[in-house]
């Protein structure tokens, strides 16, 4: 789960998010939008009898705010928070699985603040499945194969080329959230070609002044940075209440990136990843 | 305001409570359920532009942890906070005006919790409005009056008795409020004929071992303080969610207790002081 305001338990509990399948919790920055709603989630998780651990990955001051409220309450968890904490203005690799690494993204904000580029591994090439069966292959061939090697006879000769007997990995999949910020073409190499790209965009054109002040930004410049880092879609959040409605901000940047949508609450998005 | 948990802010919204109204937000204990709402509500004041002071009536460490909160998001704050720490276990004066007192009860709570008494302060007599116009007073035997002096002319001698021109004051009104605690009738003496007394009530009867272990009440327990301490009317809140249907608490703290009432969300309570 990617930040934490005030009244998140009410929304996954709306949309039917169990908040036992919540393993990682990154924190972009200590702004209340962001994480006013943390420690109570922390504390509900503790009251359901939660006792696997919890990653937080966080900015520099979390665990001490964190740490001084279970304090006062005099509450010792029954799990283990594990922090990780973020080094501001660099960019860090904060979680690895077998399948994923996450990285942060430094955020121009004011404050110590951070995206996050969400990566799939290289993956493994496929064994095509009609030839599988006949070939009678043993589990070190196979994994030779995923690997991309060929299979060699004793003498070293070629048996099976691998490309005849594989197809290309399942392409791989990558996200970069990035919110909050001051336009900031900084980031656009390291999110180059991710297939979704969520970027702030408080306000419209109108308010870019206020929007450099602010350090957030505009519409047409998160759509820049779309266009220039070539993502696949993207996705537009963290709206000014002063826009009741949200046209303006979807129309002003389709001007610059077409494939823009909105981050209403509730949607769900279908992204094709090209191979 | 007392106690401020997560979403208190949608509430405010809902029941269209304006917050530039709150001047004073008094917190029994640092337990989440009653303070988790406190950091988003001064930050929501704070963007909404308040300058007027706030004063914030907290268990020790509250500051602390707003402070802190405050820091990392870079906030200064355009209004002032005045805390006013209270001791724990100890009755104390924690705020007055020309209206009123407010005490601290100590709680029994396991962690530092206080519930608070507030009295009207004594009020002056009322002038009988049929007798004011025709004896053409000054506004000094007009305050003499309220005070409860009689009118005398320059030999010393009665002019007007007080009794003739005035009226008892109207009564004045008192609520105890107590959340959260175990059964603690150290307290009736406290809270002695209060017009009204909101009492938690976690659990029935059914649940008093649990009640005593986790430093809660059960329904009859909150009646019985309500009965001995011969207050007006008893309000019961903070029901486990265990109870889905209310009718148990409500019945069983009436077999103590008749004039007893839930305290649902939005509920307002109309309350009668005697004279």
């Amino acid at each position: 789960m990617i930040d934490c305001g005030e009244g998140t338990q009410l929304l996954l509990k709306k949309h039917q998010v169990k908040i036992s399948k919540i393993d990682q919790i990154l924190i972009s920055h200590l702004h209340g939008d962001h994480y006013f709603g943390l420690i109570g989630l922390l504390s509900t998780m503790h009251l359901f009898g939660r006792e696997k651990e919890l990653t937080l990955i966080a900015p520099p001051g979390l665990a001490e705010i964190i740490s001084l409220q279970l304090k006062h309450s005099q509450t010792w968890l029954m799990y283990k928070i594990n922090f990780v904490e973020w080094t501001p203005d660099e960019i860090e690799l904060v979680f690895e699985n077998q399948q994923i690494t996450i990285h942060t993204i430094p955020m121009d904000h004011g404050v110590p603040c951070s995206g996050f580029l969400f990566k799939e591994k290289e993956k493994r090439r496929r064994i095509h499945r009609e030839v599988f069966s006949d070939l009678n292959l043993s589990p070190l061939e196979i994994s030779r194969l995923k690997n991309g090697e060929d299979l060699l006879n004793s003498d070293g000769s070629i048996k099976y080329e691998n490309s005849k007997l594989t197809l290309d990995p399942h392409p791989r999949f990558s996200y970069a959230y990035c919110s909050d910020t001051k336009y900031n073409p900084g980031i656009v190499d390291q999110i180059k070609d991710v297939n979704l790209l969520y970027h702030e965009s408080t306000f419209a054109d109108d308010m870019e002044k206020r929007a450099h002040n602010t350090f957030h930004s505009t519409a047409k410049e998160a759509a820049s940075i779309a266009k220039e880092a070539n993502v696949g879609k993207l996705i537009l959040g963290h709206f000014s209440a002063r826009y009741r409605e949200l046209d303006v901000i979807l129309e002003e940047a389709k001007t610059v990136f077409p494939e823009t949508e909105l981050a209403i609450e509730g949607t769900k998005f279908e992204v094709s990843v090209n191979a």
